[in-house]
């Protein structure tokens, strides 16, 4: 079972359906239940009968789930983080998602925070302690290409200071058709990947599309 | 004619390499104009005979040409530009591929330092003043891969604030073969793009190659 907290906002909606079409078991977490369960059952019938998807609120969501990714606004993770702390399972994996675009105070969505710890994810690492191990990935995904019927043509850059987040994230990504899940090092280099979702969105503005995406080259793989 | 300053390095070599193949005029510029003149005698001969080839000391390279090509490391970028300003033609365009990797001051290549102006190029900017315009591009090719024959499978994210100067920047992209050129907005968009040449060496280190590169997809081009 995979809890998306934050799951009622466009790039948590995208990740349910791809996953839930993959046969996965998709718990949406929001502050309201019943917003969540309203998406939720939208999710499943757009999704198809192949997995399930529930919507309960995010302190639920995430007890009753060992993986939680966290898609939600950058002005919000801190906050909700904390809040959760002592609602997440020993052993859970945070998949933190977050971008600290600009907008978050007002500014471009087309820039980012400095964030005092480097990232928002490790922000996020920061806060949920030890006991919680996180893995960033999914910044670069178009929320508008995820809620669609084709295969996603971009690759997931995972980063984790931690082999098994790591793996987890990876193995949700390939979930996604279409999706390679590249290894991209220690969680530090979540401030790289992050920013990349900026420039996708100047890249979105600059060619009047939706679905700018990464692809790695030069792997070999 | 195109001066490439620090074109004895391994990425001036691979650019002079792809763009002297091109049929382009190359001047290799580099702090010793005999070291200049003997890479540049190098890159004629693997060039074969389509474009041309000359190696003199930095100061003459920018004299001669309207186009200079900035590759050097970024702990030399400042003080170079500082000493070429007065030699730099009015109306010049000067294209900066400096990363500003820690390695510049001890520190791991797979990370970067912050830059006070906010990327190198915005560096660059603040130094050569307003008689010359300048974009950001290159930082992403291998340069491994372009000192080899085959197509080069990256995209060259161009930034820049002036639009002959992103343009200029462009046309030099897809004069290599399988490049394209994007347009990735201001100039202050390079923090974004030097900073993807550091997560480029984390990939090349994690998977075990040397010509890690990046595609932009879903713009449909």
């Amino acid at each position: 079972m995979i809890a998306i907290v934050g799951g009622t906002g466009p790039e948590g909606c995208g990740l349910a359906l791809r996953w839930a079409r993959a046969g996965e078991q998709i718990v949406i977490g929001s502050r309201e239940a019943a917003r969540a369960q309203a998406t939720a059952a939208q999710i499943a019938e757009k999704a198809g009968t192949l997995g399930s998807v529930e919507g309960v609120d995010n302190t639920v969501a995430v007890k009753m789930c060992d993986t939680v990714v966290l898609t939600v606004p950058f002005a919000a993770q801190a906050d909700l983080l904390k809040q959760l702390k002592p609602s997440l399972r020993q052993g859970t994996v945070l998949v933190d998602a977050t971008v600290p675009l600009a907008a978050a105070v007002g500014g471009r969505p087309t820039r980012v925070l400095g964030v005092w710890q480097g990232s928002a994810a490790e922000q996020a690492a920061e806060i949920v302690g030890r006991t919680v191990t996180v893995a960033a990935a999914f910044h670069n995904l178009s929320a508008t290409v995820l809620d669609g019927d084709h295969d996603v043509d971009c690759d997931v850059i995972v980063c984790s200071d931690d082999d098994r987040a790591r793996q987890v994230a990876s193995d949700l990504a390939v979930k996604i058709p279409g999706v390679r899940a590249i290894d991209g090092g220690k969680l530090e280099n979540a401030r790289i990947v992050e920013s990349m979702t900026a420039l996708l969105i100047t890249l979105n503005i600059r060619h009047k599309v939706h679905g700018a995406g990464w692809r790695v080259t030069g792997l070999g793989i």
